[in-house]
């Protein structure tokens, strides 16, 4: 583990704990299979991301209700089911070194137990009676079904741009994170410019993150990531390292490029050879880099807020972001 | 047409054109993708019940807003929904005489723009700013996800018992009725004793349309009903005719019975002498009666409102639903 992480786990210790008793207490499905799916699928190992970035920018803006590590839990329940839904939508077949929930329950299972969590968030949303909240949450659930769609629309197409790209992964992944920070914001009934801020450096974090884990497809190793290396190509997925490297390529490799984003049956060699090419083209630095601006700024926006624990947390989480990209 | 549909039809015809202009205008898509998806499913000649139970009972409350209209299309989206995901969880090959949208499209798109409508059915709640209403469309979703999942678990098992189905139907549809009931009473701002008297109207409303929808698996011409008799037993769902008709056949028939449930591969004839076995020994009957006890009670709770236009379509739409299973 590594020292920021460490660190981070040892500021986060207390509030973690309260987001996994409120993740169990909150659930309760009336089905013993319903439990069982949705407890494979929450508790495995998940970093806790978005429960956390609520908890802490809550705190950063003041707030001292209870509230914060409910509506963490129907963020994590709405990620869950995203999750469930996606990894059927995408065909993966692992999730964290485990066999993804459809491979095991069926498409069916996968299907209702992720509209039970999804259901489950905004019932839980519902009860603490605030309107803009409940607003919120479920505009955040339209945008990342469309992204999900637009993602699953433009699959294997080499053409897809950058522009489109960073379109998909604002709605699949980044408005997730700047919502986590915007229901902290309205709960603390946080001025506007506190809420902006937020919000910004929440969408920063989201873009960053979902890069990183892009970048992470073509540079970590199996064991690593908890799934294949290469499973976005083979799924047909056109990430930033691939978009820009494409861009960077000449006639022929681009050429063997596209024939292994339209045959998902690439062999091993065929994928070193393209990281390889990706890294040697520069393609993977300008993902890095692009992740590093979105930190960069993203930090900037919580210089509106005087030095705290939880200021210093929400710094660190955005260097996180970073790290797992080198 | 009957002449109970035709004057149905009369009575609600200015109702349906704002529903329809509603269901229109409030669908908001961001990709073309899912308008045409979520419109196959959407505008594919239902007949808006759900809809229609709210405007008028908001009407019978007294309600002179437009929310009704408003929260009508959030039902019929939540409807178009769980049919979006129902329909591939029970690998339906037809809906209304059409492929099912997953048959078109696939599987993933069908759970996305599923969970776009359920999004936007969310959102548009959400808009009104009534959290009452909001908690009540969420928990409804809720039961609704786990009553497939019950369903679901329970497929091709002859030992599904009576109040076992009820509890399925219950959740899978008598819920939704009931909530259109609800909304109304809650916009309106009724007394308490209205909004019971509402519910429990919609409750045995929804149990006698959904067994009216069994018994027409097991009546009906496959033109009728657009989708191939038979095809909830091959789908190995455990249906009150089916239900009935095992407790009341003897050895050999109740043997021959339980192999069609177990072998979806049966033949016309097989299913011609199901039908058969299932009016002679009453087991048809018996369902027919359970509906209409449903109904009576039903229009019975109706009598707590003074008589007015919209309490008479009320009660005809109750006579409706009895009518289909004749």
């Amino acid at each position: 583990m590594s020292g920021l992480r460490a660190r981070i786990l040892r500021a986060v210790e207390a509030d973690l704990q309260a987001i996994e008793a409120a993740l169990v207490a909150n659930l309760t499905p009336h089905l013993d299979l319903v439990r069982e799916v949705a407890g494979y699928i929450l508790f495995n190992g998940g970093k806790r991301m978005r429960p956390l970035l609520l908890v802490l920018s809550a705190r950063l803006c003041g707030y001292r209700g209870t509230y914060d590590v409910v509506f963490s839990s129907a963020l994590e329940y709405l990620h869950a089911a995203t999750l469930l839904h996606d990894d059927l939508v995408d065909g993966a077949a692992t999730r964290r070194r485990k066999p993804a929930a459809h491979r095991i329950w069926g498409n069916a299972i996968a299907v209702l137990v992720g509209d039970f969590l999804l259901a489950r968030a905004l019932s839980i949303t519902a009860a603490t009676g605030n309107p803009k909240i409940v607003a919120v949450l479920a505009r955040l659930t339209e945008e990342m079904s469309q992204g999900e769609v637009h993602q699953l629309q433009r699959k294997g197409d080499p053409a897809l741009t950058e522009e489109e790209y960073f379109e998909v992964i604002r709605r699949k992944t980044a408005v997730l994170f700047e919502t986590a920070c915007r229901v902290s914001a309205l709960l603390a009934e946080a001025p506007a410019a506190a809420e902006e801020a937020l919000c910004a450096y929440g969408l920063g974090l989201g873009y960053a993150f979902q890069i990183a884990d892009d970048l992470l497809d073509y540079t970590a190793d199996s064991a690593r990531i908890g799934k294949d290396v290469g499973s976005d190509l083979r799924e047909g997925k056109m990430t930033l390292p691939l978009i820009r490297g494409l861009a960077l390529a000449g006639g022929e490799d681009r050429a063997r490029m596209i024939a292994m984003i339209r045959e998902p049956g690439f062999t091993e060699a065929d994928f070193a050879w393209l990281r390889g090419r990706l890294e040697e083209s520069g393609a993977l630095a300008y993902a890095r880099r692009a992740a590093e601006t979105r930190i960069a700024a993203a930090k900037r926006h919580l210089a509106l807020f005087p030095d705290s624990p939880a200021r210093r947390t929400l710094e660190d989480l955005a260097d996180y972001a970073l790290e797992r990209t080198l």
